[in-house]
């Protein structure tokens, strides 16, 4: 066997074993008292019962799909598909499963303090991050594994296992955002509006509904997409260099960067700890740091021992390119924190903004959404840059592994966010001490923070990997005798860079409609409740919780189905009807107004979320001014923004790209 | 001279004779009570004092960069963007002139009844509309009428002639609509919300400012926007002509095409009239419709008579051009309608959504302004595909000057917007009868759809005309031997895409946050003289007007310069340093996501507006339901979206293009 894959499967081995262990050692923590677990099982139970139907619903496009890939591309590509599929299911459930059990254990953590809080939430986070690289990495090193063994061409079938695993995300991403922010936004207007009571508050028959959300959304949908990105990266990294370089190269290099990196990563854990200051952002950070200093090391060390023998690229270049990977991640953080940073300058503009109304905080925030795309974007304009200059298009793909390469760190301090907040809700249901309160309130206002810095980082390395994606389908035509120059001169290209452009936004305004829809759903079933059951308000009787959470889930897995079939369709309606030219066009177009999309809405959205939390702080006058009401319209404006329509763009480009690399024998 | 020079001039000379001959009919109009007079003399001495004071900035930039292009490209080039800006800055001026005295004479039409005040509104606004399409028409024929004198080569005074339309365009634009929006918002929010005072009260000291914006925006900004555009339009289908064809054609064809639409727009003015129904709008289309068919008429004729001898491209290929982009304007005013009209089913949607509150209004609201991008697009696409299918590139310009030869009329039944806008203002003012305002207030809602309309128009015309710049900038490259593919699997093409992708982002959020802060000092002024000026609220006291015209005056003007250069000096710096063909990318960016931010801005803005009509109109509860006060903050929301921001991409867009164009030369 390869050495590179056998180092692969080993490291993914190690890191999944590692995350088993992980999972014994949070089930053996205290779950809280008799309060505490019946709310925990509640959530986990609501959690269970969606994704179970959400995988019953994508189930079936999933079997339509496979039959499709087996008729067309055969049996290896259908395979490929499927283990995708799967493994993609696989990695945002069992990620999930552990949160919903880590968050009644964070909040009988935070009764003996901040640090063992801390300490069970990112451990929670972790198994998260870690299984979603383990799973990426050993999928992708079976399938070139079985390609040896049974000697079939392994590409399409990557392709497809790529497919498999932007398919899940897509549908996890909108689905899981339409549920959490169709229950949040409905238990909000409500609740808070309504009925004037506090968040969380366990009189409202949304709230379990509401912590659900968390985690099916920000742990089941997110860890889908970077398991998608990471697997899509990696499966088109090897690819071009297949088609660029054929046999003579050591084509799987790729695979040992994101080998080495993933136990870097797994190492990198260690190092989260609190320092004297108590400051937990730094903790978190300090684990990013440590795993991308280890991850260097061990590319240095693998350029040693395995050196690639890629044309034209000497060691010193693929060392660079990997900076330059680990540097765009830094400075998507920097930036994400900048726009979104509770204290930071444009977030307190938002937030004076609304002194004068609600349409002055939602102009401000909206002003800042646009404004924010531009560093980024720069970001990745440089690195593709850079990376090219260094490596040729290579290079590129080359930059974008090594930027996925941090995946799974980043994925457990994003993962740690829905834990944190779940720990908060069952410690203001469960009636804890004021002293618990401020503990899981303090880890929430960090996870609010992660979950917009890994946004941000998601969405750039699916930029970065659709660019390669994109970069390989234009080598694939080539190979079949197709070279195509995609010139911008050309009215088909110019007429798919448009319908292609117009994509995401079509995309996100079915989100956001979406949103609506199911909130409103939920919105009439509170309202019931409280009418028809007497006594919920004053405490003394139950609400009935599971009624609640069985109608976001049906209105979210209602309205999933269309916009997730819009990336699958199109490019297969335009591909075949206006050619491979037009179709070129359309994968760039979504390329481009899909990342503008995706960063405004996401950034944008925890703009407006944390302005609320700087008022909150007793800013500006604090809760009950004019100010806050403001911050909270812009607040829930931004909800859908954040959670639903912005990070579902994300698998949204990649599916379309995926399917255009499958379309191409079609297209000769 | 050349016949079709000859033609022009004497078209355009007819048209801004008839146009000289329908303001002394105007001027003769009886102007009202003294009341409403002393009203409408504040408005045109505001009006006219910011326009002034805007043009005395902006000549400070002309000034400049007249050096400029005296120094790198000659004389000629620095005369053709005088003249250029010098005739824009007369189209707007003059157009707003006759606008700012044919408010108060509709008001006092209206005395007499409907058919009466529609008729003088839109003589007013016909004005504006010949007007502009003379100049344009004039200004272009001049400056080639000059080279066959003088014997220089005409391109690059052509290219200046339309860069200096389009700077005047940008400044007046934005400026226009920074003035417009922040005293509209600013008013708003101190009259409707802190004082609870009716909108165009006279006791609130901002109404006179916000009345002068409905000028300096909606007309004044409106007209030097499509001056521009047609003189762009016109200018670089010249321009491709004669890079594509040599001297061999008539590339003067065009012109033809442009002056026979001028006439057909004369007469078509004189063909909207009230029928039975008393319906305004039908009315207004007739003027469009019986325009399309006297062109359409003219176009077969001059065919016949002047056959343009262009290479591969039959009559009834031109005549087929012509026809679709006749279509893509009937297109672009059916989709617009659908999306913002007061009764549509999306606008609809977005008022019932604020049942629930201000959130789900903005939520509403801002999907359909992604979704609504769809449609333009598509007919966009499909005008692109169509004309190049019958005519090839030059296909392509055609079929933008066919769409542009609409301009007179469009403008004409847009400028009577702001017209009946103001007459609503000063009727209220002046404490007119029920019945008169009655008239007033319908002509205004029917104002507020021909704006819509317009800004759709003006942005696809806007886009299609880009393309055609773009085309003229790779022919004009190919012609100095730098025969470039801009190729879309060419990082540095891929690179400039990204880059200009992102002005038109930052560029709107710039916008957005200029009439937050413009807004915010009108809000500080009219606070103060509330407080000051004993006896305002009671009716006994005169609010300073004057102060708030010149306050706003000078925070949009402040505002204005940044964003104003952003697509002047990008794509030097990127043209420069990164080369030709980043700058190719740059290019085609900006006209992508300019497309998309411009059409989704105006879409949502207009479908927010009249969401709170509909409302207005008694459904959901009327005025001062739930759904209402959101409704209003959707508004807000909506005004400098579509009445800042949005529009003021288009010059934008084709500044940067005329930039490249000129450019060129320096890049081999």
């Amino acid at each position: 066997m390869d050495p590179i894959l056998l180092i692969s499967i080993a490291a993914s081995l190690v890191t999944l074993i590692y995350s088993a262990f992980l999972v014994v050692r949070i089930l053996r923590l205290p779950a809280g008292d008799e309060k505490v677990q019946e709310i925990a099982k509640a959530i986990a139970e609501g959690a269970a019962a969606y994704l179970a139907r959400q995988n019953k619903t994508v189930a079936v496009v999933a079997i339509v799909l496979t039959a499709v890939l087996w008729a067309t591309l055969g049996v290896y590509a259908a395979g490929g598909f499927l283990i995708g599929a799967l493994a993609s299911v696989l990695a945002g459930y069992s990620g999930m499963m552990v949160a919903v059990r880590s968050n009644s254990r964070t909040t009988e953590a935070a009764k003996k303090g901040l640090p063992e809080a801390l300490y069970v939430a990112f451990q929670g986070g972790s198994v998260t991050g870690l299984i979603v690289g383990g799973l990426a990495l050993l999928s992708i090193s079976i399938v070139i594994f079985l390609s040896t063994v049974l000697g079939f061409e392994p590409n399409m079938a990557l392709v497809a296992l790529g497919f498999g695993g932007s398919l899940i995300s897509v549908f996890a991403r909108l689905g899981g955002g339409i549920y959490t922010k169709g229950a949040d936004v409905g238990t909000d207007i409500v609740g808070k509006i309504e009925k004037g009571i506090p968040e969380d508050d366990p009189r409202n028959p949304g709230v379990v509904a509401d912590l659900v959300g968390d985690n099916v959304g920000d742990d089941a949908g997110m860890a889908a997409d970077l398991f998608e990105t990471y697997v899509v990266t990696a499966v088109s990294a090897i690819l071009l260099g297949s088609l660029l370089f054929g046999g003579g190269a050591n084509v799987l290099f790729p695979l040992l960067v994101s080998a080495i990196s993933l136990i870097a990563c797994l190492v990198g854990t260690f190092f989260v700890r609190l320092s004297n200051s108590k400051r937990i952002m730094p903790a978190l950070y300090k684990g990013v740091g440590a795993t991308a200093i280890f991850a260097t090391i061990g590319v240095v060390l693998a350029l040693r021992i395995l050196p690639p023998n890629i044309p034209q690229l000497s060691d010193s270049s693929i060392l660079g390119i990997f900076l330059v990977g680990v540097a765009i991640t830094t400075g998507m953080i920097v930036t994400t924190e900048f726009f979104t940073g509770k204290n930071s300058g444009p977030v307190r503009k938002v937030a004076e903004a609304g002194a004068s109304g609600h349409a002055t905080n939602i102009i401000a925030g909206l002003a800042l959404s646009m404004k924010a795309t531009l560093f980024p974007i720069l970001l990745i304009a440089v690195g593709i840059l850079a990376s090219y200059i260094l490596g040729g298009l290579f290079g590129i793909a080359l930059g974008a592994v090594s930027m996925l390469s941090l995946t799974a760190i980043v994925v457990a301090i994003d993962a740690f966010g829905p834990i944190t907040d779940n720990a908060g809700g069952i410690a203001e249901m469960s009636g804890q001490s004021e002293s618990v309160r401020k503990v899981t309130d303090s880890l929430d206002a960090v996870g609010n923070t992660t979950k917009a810095v890994t946004k941000a980082y998601a969405i750039a390395s699916a930029g970065l990997a659709s660019l390669v994606l994109f970069a390989a389908y234009t080598e694939e035509l080539a190979r079949r005798g197709m070279t195509e120059s995609f010139s911008l001169s050309d009215p088909y290209v110019l007429v798919g860079l448009f319908l292609g452009a117009s994509l995401p936004y079509l995309f996100a305004g079915f989100a956001m409609e979406a949103v609506g829809r199911a909130s409103q759903a939920i919105v009439a079933e509170i309202r019931r409740q409280f009418k028809e059951i007497k006594g919920i308000l004053a405490g003394t009787a139950r609400p009935e919780y599971a009624k609640c959470v069985d109608i976001v889930t049906k209105a979210a897995l209602r309205e999933m189905i269309i916009p997730a079939l819009i990336p699958v369709i199109t490019p297969i309606a335009v591909g075949l009807l206006l050619g491979s030219r037009a179709l070129g066009g359309l994968l760039m177009g979504i390329i481009i107004t899909g990342l503008f999309v995706a960063i405004s809405m996401t950034t944008g959205g925890a703009a407006w979320d944390n302005a609320k939390k700087y008022i909150e702080d007793g800013n500006l006058g604090g809760k009950g001014s004019v100010a806050h009401q403001s911050a909270v319209t812009g607040d829930t404006v931004g909800d859908p923004y954040k959670d639903t329509a912005g990070p579902a763009i994300n698998p949204m480009i990649k599916v379309a790209n995926v399917v255009a690399l499958l379309l191409a024998p079609f297209l000769v």
